[in-house]
């Protein structure tokens, strides 16, 4: 069989998830990028933002034009939160398959979703209509899907981590504790100061202990899988390192496990998720670049809290790489095809 | 009244505590530095090995010698754990004091210290002669102590944020969680592979999962102050920074509490804690070669889980600062002397 | 003698000059803080925003207001370039003497100004009063200074580190080169997209090579100890650091000499200006949070060409710290006082 | 024509070098890993000490045998200096191909070699044999060479830098300087304290300023190239960055030159070399993980001093990509195979 050659175009595409995404793609044997737009840097050429990218991507940002996407087979959105959802109802009524790396369609709640978004919902109807792009948990929905929820960087870190133990149904699901690090490219290429080199280097802090918007969307994913509300403290923090997540889940223990097996069993056939022999502490580096995630499973002094370390790179496995992935199961194309980069290390 | 010098002599002296003791030191208004030794660096001088100490501190390092130190009014131990377990009994016999900012006398069940520390101890005896150096749990015992035990600096940031929690006796303490960042330099100036810039930049990850020394210390901590057993997850990363600790703490309250008037009253008369407004969120560098723990307690939707945030530098209140501290307290003198350094930020 | 105290403003303020300068006022022994004036963050508490300054700096930020300001012994404008010439005439009439740590005042041409700072002059007339601050030149007429420039960062470790070869006129002043590095600081607390963490952390770049408005600075104050025109090329590098310049300068020989000593004579009597021992390689971080310039003298394979090493912090000797050093000159303290502080290494 | 399968083996490969030349083989089409040697590490798995290869990379370490090395086509050597040297002889004549990643064949001047080095050279007739693997200027002698002397990281990228100046004719020849920066995985994987992140991290500095190893190879090539010999100012800068090298080049033009074209006509067909577009400042991340030298030439204020930026990544183009490239021209597959990564940005 022929691989037929799938039509891409990138909805904004300035930011860290942009060009990460345009790395995978101009390395993805079966892609051909047709079109990224940027309203604010139409006209300049791509590489000229990204020099990585030069001589890989010829293009150049254009203004968002309906013909244009109109064209692609699948269309990926990498814009701020806001933007998707007043695009799609047209690319969808146009029959484009869209992956949204944003976070306009991945909670169900439309009402929870406006208020941890703090915006009205431009297209609530098509928010029951997505797929909730997490592959080892929705692969067979992706399949068909039209519409993709690219889950964000911390629930994907953190709902791999937590699943084996949910969906057993051996640990309390009214205390989960994830206590997630992220490296700095998570907040985005967005002019800010907190963000700054000066400002994050050789620094560490927690943010949002309050409460931070992928809550709703880890409570979402894991209720789902336990099939009853589950509750969760989650305490992100800010890394000095430019891309990894590192999810380090707390769970109390309500019966026995091999959890070592648990985890090898539950994850035995899943290409991106690698589970680490008994003892192993992950480090962030280890998945740098790649679609990876790693995960070790502890249990203290035997004590009836176990401890699981679950990493990623925030832009592969929690956004880019994984939106690649879920292209790739929705056209029909092996899962892994222009995945396959090794983590950068050191 | 004329404050007396106190002539201070350090043993060791080559590694980060070292320097640190150095730069507090001469800075001190109220110290005479005598006598540095180092075994291996004798001869060179100071200000060779540690440049910023140029034209501060005009002291080489000496070899070790008994009538050097047994001039001293206090002397430091700045060596790696194992060292002053040896020298201690003579100083002890001599009349000098002793501040050992290693872990040899801080655990007093001493067959669990040899377990934990790998070797047997040299010097039982003096175990239960020494005091464990938090000033802010036993400030007095200090004021007479020949023989201070310099805590931990994960034990520093962990105590100081669970005390208010765990004297008024309102959370589970059979199911505390302590999740730690540490900055490299806490593991100290040793050629080692794990800790070279090309390993751990850019990088994150958890290590000592199944079992750190600084758990037991500080497990003894909180249940003296609970006045019975208490059981802790401890689990401790490794950061991207070069100073700094972040311990974030968990706990599940048992009662009612006005979480945020119960820290500012408890550290009220505390110099070198403070209590940050409620909802804040204190980073690393804010007491970055400062000796104080800034310290933030939130409870996150409402929920039954405290989480305290702990901010130390690990060098500063962590281990050199906090000795100065303790000699200012057995010396009589202000507790603050010397330790007036604003934070270095950015 | 009683030391007066120095009744200080500063104008702006919340930048990383400003928390510097905060730093070090706090720490001074003879200087009452009072006013920080800043329109946009007034009324917010300067602690708020800088928290290594709580309990120690009580201000908070006001809205400009000659009458505070007309009311101070001395103002630190540490505000971006073009506002202290729009204050200066005012403060001046009402006889307020200034540092301004910002460029307006440091170019005595004013054309040649306007020029590489895109701005019409507004204060021209006080620009020929003003005294350019590098005391280790122009001591004397700092004494008396109404009005000091405070040297930009580059140019003061630029400066120093040329001085002595230009003075014994031994070097071609046509072909100097400064190949310069500085830490990410340098830009300012500006939201940018260049500077954020993600794009400055782990990499390295020049810019600016075409020409940096620190060039005609440096040559300036060359031409001035030469008595001639100097040529200078300049390259300043971004290096992913916090604080720091290093800049190793290239000079070629057209005489004889023995540098070392040279360099030795020239700045025995500096309190600031440390000549490291023959064959020295200066780190930045000696001087990190210290007002010192060290500095090495090379001449590899006994060629014609000097290599010069010269490092200071950016944000003290090439900023804040200098600023006081000018202010200690100003008002007839000791040169040092409130600089003492050692530098923070690790 | 289908192409054969490249039998490979590796000696050496605990270092940093070693887990570069994996992860590029290991995704090489042409290429089948046959054995990795490691006397110190014999019997462990590469993907335990490299976590980024799990999956990827099956091999353990074994000890040293020449039956296992004998097997392949190609040997590389990712080990100390001073090691290939004694094995070369034997694999030569049992006629594998070699690419010596270390030093012990770039110097042809076999005295020279041994100055710098430090040791007596063991295998001198090989020197003469050996082809100086930089294929921009040796491309038709790699094809039939039986060792290539594969270059070092900063050779790499002064001499691409200064290639085009020194083929045209037109710098000064006696005057040239390269003010070198190079990220901390340049020292390699060695428990050293200068190269700890505590003592690296948020710090600048140059070392080897009297004379470093890679002065007499920069001299030797540049030398090859004019046909005379050079001189040359080289200070090498350690770097806050994992990986990457940023050579920035001075030179004195002795005529009239377009510049920019010079350097876009000579490296029109260099797959590798990509020249910038005038006025560029390449930065090091525009490099990471991929095998390109990214190039920019300057000519500030029109002065006649040329300023040539380079960077590259000194583990890949610097070392183990090069080595690649160089083995795939030594068997006659198209040069990129296995090199198309795009850099990893941010």
């Amino acid at each position: 069989m022929t691989q037929k050659t799938i039509k891409v175009g990138i909805v904004g595409g300035t930011g860290y998830t942009g060009v990460e995404l345009l790395r995978l793609l101009a390395q993805h044997p079966h892609c051909e990028l047709r079109v990224i737009t940027s309203r604010k840097e139409a006209g300049m050429g791509v590489a000229e933002m990204f020099p990585n990218l030069r001589g890989r991507v010829p293009l150049k940002f254009t203004e968002p034009s309906a013909a244009a996407l109109n064209g692609c087979d699948v269309v990926f959105f990498a814009t701020p939160n806001g933007v998707a959802m007043n695009d799609a109802r047209a690319l969808y009524d146009a029959g484009v398959r869209m992956i949204d790396i944003a976070a306009d369609f991945r909670i169900r709640d439309v009402a929870l979703w406006e208020k941890w978004y703090g915006m009205k919902h431009a297209c609530p109807e098509l928010v029951a209509e997505a797929v909730y792009g997490l592959p080892e948990v929705n692969r067979e929905k992706i399949r068909n899907a039209r519409l993709v929820a690219n889950p964000g960087c911390y629930p994907t870190a953190v709902q791999l981590g937590f699943l084996p133990l949910v969906e057993a149904g051996i640990v309390d699901l009214e205390h989960l504790i994830a206590d997630a690090k992220s490296g700095v490219s998570g907040a985005g290429r967005k002019a800010e100061v907190h963000t700054l080199f000066a400002e994050a280097a050789d620094n560490f802090k927690a943010y949002s202990v309050p409460g931070h918007r992928h809550l709703p969307e880890i409570t979402q994913g894991l209720a789902q899988i336990a099939g009853k509300p589950v509750k969760l403290v989650f305490v992100p923090h800010l890394t000095p390192m430019v891309r990894g997540i590192h999810a380090t889940l707390y769970a109390r223990l309500t019966g026995p496990a091999d959890l070592q097996l648990l985890y090898e069993k539950r994850y035995v056939d899943e290409a991106f998720v690698d589970v680490m022999p008994a003892g192993s502490h992950p480090d962030t580096r280890s998945v740098r670049g790649a679609n990876h995630c790693r995960i070790a499973v502890h249990r203290p002094q035997d004590g009836d809290t176990v401890v699981v370390l679950s990493v990623i790179d925030n832009l592969v496995k929690g956004a880019a790489g994984q939106a690649v992935q879920n292209m790739n199961i929705m056209f029909g194309m092996a899962e892994a095809t222009g995945l396959e980069q090794i983590a950068l290390l050191p």
